[in-house]
C-alpha cells in the first residue's frame, strides 16, 4: 500500500514527521513516498501543486496531508499561491467528501472557550460537500457590469452550483455516516434565498427515503452558526455544502478549543483519500518543535480506518493518542497548570511509545 | 416625521406594541402608520409584502418591522413565503448597510455560552452589506447543467456579483463607523477562492486610503467564524458582503447569549432606514406576552439615532433600559436565579417609567 506524504509549509514538515513514526511502528508493508506541495511545491518547482506530486498523489492509495502557506507566498500571483494546491489535489483527485469530526476530549474540556457544560462531550461530525458549489463553479472573473444600477462598473463576480449527482453522492456519504452513529442527520442550506440550496434540500428529501432510519432534520445555515455557539452537542451529523462547510467546520473545532487535536478526511468515491489535521501551517511558530502533532497522527488513523482498510490499527493509534492524553502530556496549545508541556518531538514519541 | 410601523407575524406584534409604546411618550411629533407584513401580509392581501405596505415604507422617513414567519406559512411557495417582505424591503428601499451591534450587557454576562472572561464588555459592530451578493445576483435557478462531469443532469444556480460602486459605498460606512470607534476594521473576505471577494478586498484597500486613521485587516471567513468563537473582543468593527454577514451576525449575536436584546439597522443611501431586532419571530411563544421586547426598543433608538435625527432621544431609551436591567427586571429568555421576571408588557412599561 502506497502512502504520499506531502508535508507542506510551516509547521507542516514537523508535524507530518510524528505521524510518519507513527505509521512506521505499526509494523505494516506501507510504502512512504514524498513529495512538496504549497510553498514548498513552488519553491523546489515553480508551482504549489508540481506534476509529479500530483502524479504521485494519483498513483497513491491515500495521501497524508501536513499544511500549506507561509508569510513568502503571500505576495505571488493567486494561481501560484500554496492553497491552490490544496484546491487542485481535491478537484483532480475527485475528493469530494470532507468529513470533519468536532470532538471535545474530557481532559481538554477547559481549553474551549466555552462553558463546560455546553461542550463537555461534544462529539459532532460535519461532512461537507468539496468539488461544488461556488468554489469552482464557472463562469467567474472580473468583467464589466451588465446590468442594474451599476451597469458599466467593473465587478467580481462568481456561481454557485450543485448539480443533481453532486447533491446524491454526498447526501448518501452524510446519511450513512449517521447510521455508523446517532441517526440523526441536520442538512444545512439557506433554501429561503439561494436556488442552488432550495434544489439541494429537495434533493436531500429524496435521498432520505432510502434511509428511513435516519432523522434529517433542515436548518439555515444562518441559524447552524447561532446553534453550534448555543447547543453545539444537540447536533450529530451535519451535511452542507462546500463554502458553508468551510465556515462552518472551522467554528465547530473552534468550539472544542483544541483545533491542534483534530484530523480531516477527504474521500473520492472509492474511498481513496486525503487526510489532514484541520489547522493550518502556523507559520509563526514554524521551526520551534512545539507545534501540536496529534491531529496529523490522528489524521494518519482516519487514513488507516477509511482508505487502507485496516480499522484496528486506527483504533490502536486513537487508544494511543487518549493515553497520552490521561498521562498529562500536553503541547503548549492545549497546556493547563497541572500537566506536562512537552514538544512536537516529545509528543510523538510518547504516543509511539503508548502503541 | 413619519414612521412606518411593520409588526408582521408571531411575537411581532407583542415587542413593536412596547416600542411603540415607547416612542409615543417621548414628546415628539411622530406620525405612526400601521401596515401588515410577512405573514400578515399574505392573509390581508395574498403578498407578503402588500403595495400598501410597500407605499408606506417608501413614502415614511423610517420602517419599525418587528419580525415575520409562522409555521402556517411555511408551505407557501417561496415567492409568497414570510421572509420575501424582507428581501423586497431592502431591495425597493435601497437599505444596502445592515448594523448590527452585538453587546454583552455586563448584567447579562451569565446568560452567554462563552465563559464570562471571553465575553463580558463584548461590544462589536458588524455591518453587512444588504443588496448585493448572492442574495439578488441573476442568473440564478434550476436548469439542465452546461458542462463537467454532470452535464445534461438538472442542477440549481446562484450567482455571486459585487460591483465597484456597491462595494465602495458600504466600505465608506464601514470606514465611519470605525472612525467613531475604536478605529479598527475588519473585512472579510475569501479573497483565496472567490473572483467576487479578491475584488471586494482590493476595492477595500483602495478606499481605506481616504481613512488612513483607520487601522484595517483582512481576515478569510472561515476564520472570522473560528476568532468570533475564540476572541470575539479582539474585534472591533466587521464589514463583509452579504451572505458571510448574515451567517456571521447571528454567530455574533449568540455569543451574547442574549440574542432578545439586539437590535439592527438597515440603511440606504441617505439615512433613511428599516430597524428590527435581531431575533426572528419566535411563533413557539407568540401570544403568551413572554418574549423580550428589548431589542425591538433599542431598534427605535437606532432608528431615532440614525434616521430621525434624534440623538438625545436615543440616549435616553438606551439608558432607561440599562435601568431596567440594573433594576433586575428579566424576560424569560435572560432570566437568572436572583432576577425578577416579567412579561413583555411588563418590561415595556418598566421602559416607558424608566424614561
Ligand atoms: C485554504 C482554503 C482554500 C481552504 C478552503 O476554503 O477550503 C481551507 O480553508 C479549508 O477549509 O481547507
Ligand atoms: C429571512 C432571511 C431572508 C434573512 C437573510 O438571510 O438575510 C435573515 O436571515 C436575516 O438575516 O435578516
Amino acid at each position: 500500500m502506497k502512502i504520499a506524504i506531502l508535508p507542506g509549509d510551516g509547521i507542516g514538515p514537523e508535524i507530518v514527521a510524528q505521524a510518519v513514526k507513527v505509521l512506521n511502528v505499526l509494523g505494516e508493508p506501507f510504502e512512504l513516498e514524498t513529495a512538496p506541495v504549497g510553498g514548498a511545491g513552488y519553491a523546489a518547482h515553480g508551482h504549489p501543486l508540481p506534476e509529479g506530486t500530483l502524479a504521485l498523489a494519483k498513483a497513491a492509495d491515500a495521501v497524508l496531508f501536513g499544511a500549506v502557506g507561509d508569510y513568502q507566498y503571500d505576495n505571488l500571483e493567486r494561481s501560484l499561491r500554496p492553497e491552490q494546491a490544496i484546491l487542485g489535489l481535491r478537484k483532480q483527485l475527485g475528493l469530494f467528501a470532507n468529513l470533519r469530526p468536532a470532538i471535545l476530549y474530557p481532559e481538554l474540556a477547559g481549553a474551549s472557550t466555552l462553558k463546560p457544560e455546553v461542550v463537555s462531550g461534544l462529539d459532532i461530525l460535519i461532512i461537507r460537500e468539496l468539488t461544488g458549489d461556488i468554489y469552482f463553479g464557472q463562469p467567474r472573473g472580473v468583467r464589466e457590469c451588465p446590468d442594474g444600477p451599476f451597469k458599466g462598473q467593473r465587478e467580481g463576480y462568481d456561481t454557485m452550483r450543485y448539480a443533481e449527482g453532486e447533491i446524491r453522492r454526498i447526501a448518501h456519504v452524510a446519511f450513512q455516516a449517521a447510521q455508523k452513529r446517532d441517526k440523526r442527520l441536520t442538512s444545512v442550506d439557506k433554501a429561503n434565498v439561494l436556488e442552488t440550496f432550495q434544489f439541494w434540500k429537495d434533493i436531500v428529501i429524496d435521498v432520505h427515503k432510502e434511509y428511513p432510519d435516519v432523522a434529517l432534520e433542515h436548518m439555515y445555515v444562518d441559524n447552524a452558526a447561532m446553534q453550534l455557539v448555543r447547543a453545539p452537542k444537540k447536533f450529530d451529523v451535519i451535511v452542507t455544502g462546500n463554502m458553508f462547510g468551510d465556515i462552518l467546520s472551522d467554528a465547530a473545532a473552534m468550539l472544542t478549543g483544541s483545533i491542534g487535536m483534530l484530523p480531516s478526511a477527504s474521500l473520492d468515491a472509492s474511498n481513496k483519500g486525503l487526510y489532514e489535521p484541520s489547522h493550518g501551517s502556523a507559520p509563526d511558530i514554524a521551526g520551534k518543535g512545539i507545534a501540536n502533532p496529534l491531529a496529523t497522527i490522528l489524521s494518519a488513523a482516519m487514513m488507516l480506518r477509511f482508505s487502507l482498510n485496516k480499522p484496528e490499527q486506527a483504533d490502536r493509534i486513537e487508544n494511543a493518542v487518549k493515553a497520552v492524553l490521561a498521562q498529562g502530556l500536553r503541547t503548549a496549545d492545549i497546556y493547563e497548570a497541572g500537566t506536562t508541556k512537552v514538544g512536537t518531538e516529545e509528543m510523538g514519541n510518547a504516543v509511539v511509545k503508548a502503541l
